[in-house]
């Protein structure tokens, strides 16, 4: 975990409205088009209900040409904001088993994929607004400078407008930051999180939240706070500019739903990460 | 074959230079980065010394994001306009084989590959100047209306400003003018036509030109007078603004050095379409 | 349709049991293991209570390893008949888009998916019964001898006892036959026929029997009289050695309940091949 | 390093002819069929002139369907003993990438691959004799007991006459031992050896022999003498029942013919593993 001082690229969570009142707000954001032919995963379109963001697979992990089509026309329709979510290419995998990379694959193969997927959104007449690696490439990226430098160069270059997830304190937010970018510190809803601020593993007990109300409570308290309590019982600071919410678990549309309604009843705006 | 009055959009092969001269061209394109990781196809890196465009492969057929930046890179080193290559999703084939894809399907993994290919190009700071379909696809779609516009869309979605290219008097070009984009009417240099100006297929006698010279003699007379001697030993009118030089072959080099010499001594300047 | 006098090398369908009574008797098949790494498809589990022979994918047009393995450990412990369900080599088109492939290709992607999969079969102590391939691969085979020939040939190398599935009338029985394979002609429960013994298309009317009663009565009818009544309402002769239940509808576990129950009303064992 | 008595499971190198004259005696193996479609790699024809043993692609990190037979076909025209060379799912890299597969992967994917390619050795006639892993599995496989497990079982499970091979030393030899397989120490012609038995790895001077008499002298030397001279200096005892030529340098063919004419003059004999 990283002082907030270090971090002056980090988005501004609160706003002064035009009555001078701070406005609460946080980004939601869901995976989402991560089909494959005739596979389906997840229920994007009930989801798209809750979230403010969509990162959409781009071919590698998951997605394919037609599946990312669809989800970029579902998106603009519900006027969620569209981000990448570039894959290590490993289908069989879903993209969650690491593979020893190069940063020069890394950086090539994000560029792949974040074009691939704009020609989507320009076809269709809405714009990109960020970056997620997935799985492995998340992970591995939060880890090592060098693939986190080379995810953030190939998003740079596609455009400087971009933001960039990662985890709090991460190599990946250090490095977007590092190229010019739009950053976006990113918290998990129904995950446990360390003492060290790292996410409690899955093969541990306790890892994941299993009450909607529990995850609820643990976002509103973030972006209230920014404090989360850990699985150790300790009080940490935890900076989120946006908070996933899991598609595929077999509650995650009531999840979604819990979430969104107690922060609706909480006075925060769930909003994309906007201008 | 259509008539040359029916074709407006094409593009104008003569221009008048400073003086007044008027001044013969014509581009001279052929398939690049059609290897994948640890293959390599072609040589690209002296085939790039003669033609004036490039065909680069995007992925599906052949190419992969490592082949296609170097390529780009390759292409903007050697001052070559560079086109994209999209093919049908058949590594195994090399894109060869056609495959039933409905006209959506089309659209979508023609949409994807320009994407991924426009990002290589974009990183680099170049340009992409035109799309040409390979293999099956381009046959496919240089016979079907709706394959052929669905191709036209990707492309004039991803840019109005990209070229299409496709075999003269084809749907493809049908298609591309249709869609508000630039064509270019493609002849191949060492194929033979038969008398309803399609190439002779690959397995009659005669198909394809083995001498260089006799090639570099058919580009030459393409250019001058808009005529190839048809395998019937009739002249045929067929309007050429680009030549496609195989890099694939045993001599491809010898071919493309032979018939760029050739077009030299003629006085035909070789460029990319240009504006 | 053939008549039933040309087909010596089919199977017969009815057996005298101990006491000589005559038994009927119908193998009932379902596609199985047709997911791919984290995506599921079908009920496998449910469906293998009600079917006697197990078509499984083979990792071309679905099918993964892991998939293969533990299909295969479910049809063992069920009981079921194991087949292998060869595909062409699209998962983005679940091998249901023809491919221009050559009767060469036919046969070396045929023995390459059975190859693959007996060494589960046999890693798992069972023994592969047949042969079914899957989709355009299935329907274009149907049609054309020379693809029907090396899919026979494929199984014939895999090995002598293998059946091989087709549609009545089909090359792919005849290639079989001509190989000295057993053959099974396979009817389909939820669709109806045309006049000349094909399938309604699924794009006509009528082309799926929507009610679980109509498809369980024309299966009794096919296996008590060799007969269906065709779209046209006419009557028609067809040899049914073993019935295809789809296993990816909503409904499927029900129509295959459906089915099995009124097949054992009726006095009709539901029995793999056999010997 | 393992001492030899060890390894009661190694395969003999010494045989006594009939009229009681100890034989020496050496298999040299290569990798083959690494092409895929269109793409070819490596010299197979002329290679197989000069070695005993074929390691061929099975399609995950190299090698398709077609390549299988034809390499297939090959090796038995030339009297050379084939054998398995199963891969990550990695063609993009060649399968040099390390994937974080589970041991249970590691299992299915080799059971996948061998089955695959017996079905083509046994169409044509032919007898599978070994297994060798493909670049990142084979290292990750000799180090780490449990993926060398998996791989052994898949191994046994596809047949009990099969061989497996490892560097000496490996996990991979102690596995195929501990699952009541023969096992082939198998050392490198042209790479050299750290004083610990392991192979100077690729990045550090002198870890390739550029010269064919070295290495020619390399293989002599482990032959007759069962020993190495170490990059250090120093001598290393290592028990060498196989030797692996490099079949895709550009000298490949080159290094293998002396290597062979070295041994021929030195009166040791190239033999598959036999029996």
């Amino acid at each position: 975990m990283k002082e907030r001082t270090e971090e002056p690229w980090t988005i501004k969570k609160e706003r002064t409205g035009e009555l001078g009142v701070r406005i609460l707000r946080i980004d939601l954001n869901c995976d989402m088009g991560e089909g494959f032919g005739a596979y389906r995963l997840g229920r994007d379109e009930e989801l798209l209900d809750f979230v403010s963001s969509a990162n959409i697979a781009c071919g590698f992990h998951a997605g394919d040409p037609s599946t990312m089509r669809s989800t970029v026309q579902l998106c603009l329709r519900k006027g969620v904001a569209i981000g990448a979510h570039p894959g290590l290419p490993d289908l069989q995998g879903f993209g969650r088993r690491e593979i020893a990379i190069t940063p020069t694959e890394a950086y090539e193969l994000t560029l792949y994929q974040l074009g691939a997927l704009q020609a989507f959104v320009h076809a269709e007449g809405g714009r990109l607004q960020h970056v997620k690696p997935h799985g492995a490439l998340y992970h591995m990226a939060a880890k090592r400078h060098d693939l986190a430098a080379a995810i953030a160069a190939a998003t740079a270059n596609v455009s400087a407008e971009l933001a960039l997830f990662g985890p709090p304190g991460s190599e990946l937010l250090r490095a977007g930051a590092a190229a010019g970018l739009r950053t976006a510190s990113e918290a998990f809803a129904d995950r446990s999180y360390q003492r060290d601020g790292t996410l409690t593993p899955r093969d541990q007990p306790g890892a994941v939240l299993s009450s909607a109300a529990d995850a609820a409570a643990q976002v509103v308290r973030l972006v209230r706070e920014g404090k989360v309590l850990s699985r150790e019982g300790e009080d940490l600071s935890m900076r989120a500019d946006t908070i996933c919410i899991h598609g595929d678990g077999a509650h995650a549309v009531e999840f979604a739903r819990d979430i969104r309604a107690l922060l609706n009843s909480s006075g925060i705006a769930v909003m994309a990460l906007g201008h």
